[in-house]
């Protein structure tokens, strides 16, 4: 089997969640059977968003560092669990050399093959400017929704000031109001595209179908690695 | 702050509950005020008490891999979340050539610090022939207390059968007989000495007080590192 590397920090617990993800789904009855996984949790990486959207410090660096380490013991294929992060996913592919899986277009193949025609994008103001998801959804023929301006501030206040922050109390979050608003908009899956999402959403009920990006890359990450998926 | 490594694998589900209890005990507001951890998830390394006790393949070269591709990309301090692996310590220092947490005494140094004088351990065959725990404890003058032959099966079989293989119905595994027996030989305090126990444990009510050495490595790791403990 490849060994598999994640680039990640980008938050920790995110990294963490993937990494559980990829032994979760991987059919597996002792140490051994798993797929041996480098990861760096590069917690100097800086923000995403603030680059994206306030010309922040510029991240690039540090997630190319972070891929030439992985692959310099032995990584064979790479990974984020950021979405934001894929905005500078042509730099790590150019700086890597070796395969980087794309969480925003397998999530949308995911979609696809599961019939969706019109997908809600849930994620940080920089992933949303950026447009990762809604191009990668256009190109399948999927409409993208995104939430407005009010939305957006919810959920930048759920990833910074909760997940992010260890803090899992969401009840000053105006989360029942963004999840109307997504449905009225005529969303008919959520796609969970920030890495801090699924590890909230665990204590939300969305009301519709949401798809994790995280577990779809951790699946994805198996199959590339040539393990073989649980129940699959 | 320093660079941590975790020499992982051990298994798997160990590794990332060591790697999350670091980022749950360290004080951080955001992704960037957590230590950088680097990890390899080695699923190579061969079963740690199929060795000691059964003449299995020798797992201390693929743990002198793995610490010298971690030290090779920066770690500056090692740990390694599985006990029995504490059997093969004094090769693994001499390969990392960076101080390596020693979990057992960090362990063993909580429980004198909290005052018990009678400590039972559950833990792997390997551990428990092996005498990791038993010295480091008596070291400090603490009682060690050994499960019996049907309590080490039972452990055995809870930690590779259940948690190492994914299943979680621990309703056919005599946990409750193990208890009673541990407490009928004087434990004041369970040391849950193999990193898959504290994963069994949330599941388990174990009728007296356990300390997790998983939890107690990750806050050794986050001093070690110059970070600062979360509420301490």
């Amino acid at each position: 089997m490849k060994t598999l590397g994640i680039i990640g920090g980008m938050g920790p617990s995110a990294t963490y969640d993937l990494a559980q993800k990829i032994v979760d789904r991987t059919e597996a009855a002792k140490d051994q059977d798993h797929i041996r996984v480098f990861i760096d949790c590069n917690t100097n990486i800086p923000d995403r968003t603030a680059a994206i959207l306030y010309g922040g410090a510029d991240p690039l660096p540090a997630m190319t560092d972070s891929a030439r380490k992985l692959v310099s013991i032995g990584a064979e294929v790479l990974m984020m669990p950021c979405n934001t992060a894929h905005f500078f996913y042509d730099g790590v592919c150019a700086a890597a050399g070796v395969p980087v899986l794309h969480m925003p277009r397998l999530t949308a193949e995911r979609a696809k093959q599961m019939g969706y025609s019109r997908a809600g994008i849930l994620a940080t103001k920089g992933t949303i400017a950026s447009g990762i998801y809604r191009k990668a959804l256009e190109e399948l023929g999927i409409e993208a929704i995104d939430p407005g301006e009010a939305g957006q501030d919810t959920l930048m206040k759920l990833i910074y000031e909760k997940v992010k922050a260890g803090n899992m109390d969401f009840s000053d979050v105006a989360i029942p109001e963004l999840l109307a608003e997504m449905k009225e908009k005529g969303a008919e899956v959520l796609l969970l595209a920030c890495t801090e999402l699924p590890i909230a959403f665990e204590l939300i009920d969305a009301g519709m179908p949401t798809l994790d990006p995280t577990l779809i890359l951790a699946e994805s990450a198996v199959l590339a690695a040539g393990g073989k998926l649980k129940n699959a």
